[in-house]
């Protein structure tokens, strides 16, 4: 029998917060080398979206965002920041549902969230909303190009995001945005070790990816990134957007 | 700054089916003794549902199953086995959505997953359908109580299934019993690095420890179990029916 892989999810933690203007790819470098990580061919490096974000000057100073009516109201209903739900919304591409204080929307990326994935917490105490990037796919490509540069190396990049899920309880890591690998793993047409046929069989391993990754990226400490070592993922194009089930093919809507 | 601790997956591949009425807990220590692994105090043991059903004999022979004139319809307009069919419905508690072939329901325990979670693949060939462990949260205390006779440690116990997810495509896994551990982890009432209070933060570990362990339990492997080791849970009693969302809280209701 052929033995499986052991697979290890390193945390990478940051001695530094991110500012805006800041090259992603220099800081993970150098947060790297100050825990004496490195990275192997073949890795998976997984970075939550609020280091790109601010990366990416994805901010929002709330004191010049002036609340529309319906938010002011829907806001003070539920003890709310009105300034934050008027940017959720503005984020927005179709508000899904909006009930009991909870807005879940479509961004424009297609992803369902809530608030449009607009978030204050672990940003600067309160001042600043932080938007999802603008590009998560893009962002991801281009760390994954600079790393290419800078050490010499392919490795797969996945940008992640904490989303609630329908009929479930507590928040999960998924993917948002991808670089070098295929998001989803097709074994229909494969049989079992029985010949029978699998077919309903696409594992989400960017979203399991995410997820193991969030086992060492505690929401307390400053850990944005981790690295997850012996995984085989198929190599290639990808894009968080192959993880967004088409309106016509979702039987929730 | 403190370390972060490194998580390790680790596979545990079995040399031999398991069988109705065999002793989960001794195939797992076969199965880890024929792989020098060991386990360790404070490891997580990760467990797909099917060897936890097999192994409870909860195998139902699809040629005793008569399927309604309805589940009959219904299977050959969208080329299923209706006996299939008539089992999913018949191990439902309701159903919560019949669309394009694709039956959604939420099970005795309170699942909300496909088909009730009936499976035919990976059992023995299109013969038996599997069920879902009748009590998976009993199921995996007597496994974790089994492994504390056995070895004199403490570890967690997860049992998992794959399910699918509204508006994101592929399969996930997910915790369907827990063992000796809380599977949500509440960050509310805590403050960020900035002072800033966390709200909507609970994440639901189990799921994410699930996840990671479906990274090297691939579909066409034998590969039933895994060894999650350096992630710090909360030890105490724990149910999985912490990550049922219950109806009145549930947007999507």
């Amino acid at each position: 029998m052929k033995k499986a892989e052991e697979v290890s999810v390193i945390p990478i933690p940051f001695p530094t917060e991110i500012r805006p203007g800041d090259s992603l790819a220099e800081k993970l470098l150098a947060a790297m080398r100050f825990h004496n990580l490195s990275l192997k061919q073949h890795d998976v490096v997984v970075v939550k979206h609020k280091i790109v974000s601010k990366s990416e000057g994805q901010l929002v100073d709330l004191a010049t965002i002036t609340p529309s009516p319906a938010s002011r109201v829907w806001a003070r209903r539920y003890k709310l920041d009105a300034r934050v739900v008027e940017l959720a919304v503005a984020q927005s591409a179709r508000i899904v549902r909006r009930k009991r204080g909870i807005l879940i929307t479509q961004t424009r990326h297609g992803f369902v969230c809530a608030n449009s994935g607009v978030d204050v917490s672990n940003v600067d105490g309160g001042t600043h909303a932080l938007l999802l990037p603008r590009d998560p796919d893009r962002s991801a490509a281009r760390l994954r190009s600079a790393l290419k540069r800078s050490l010499g190396i392919s490795v797969a990049v996945i940008i992640t995001d904490s989303f609630g899920r329908p009929w479930r309880e507590g928040l999960s890591e998924v993917a948002i945005g991808v670089a070098g690998f295929s998001p989803l793993r097709d074994y229909r047409g494969q049989r079992d070790s029985h010949g029978y046929p699998l077919h309903a069989s696409i594992d989400a391993v960017a979203d399991e990816l995410a997820c193991a990754a969030g086992l060492v990226c505690g929401k307390l400490d400053r850990v944005p990134a981790a690295i997850i070592r012996g995984f085989l993922y198929h190599s290639g194009r990808g894009s968080a957007g192959e993880l967004i089930r088409p309106s016509r093919h979702d039987l929730f809507r």
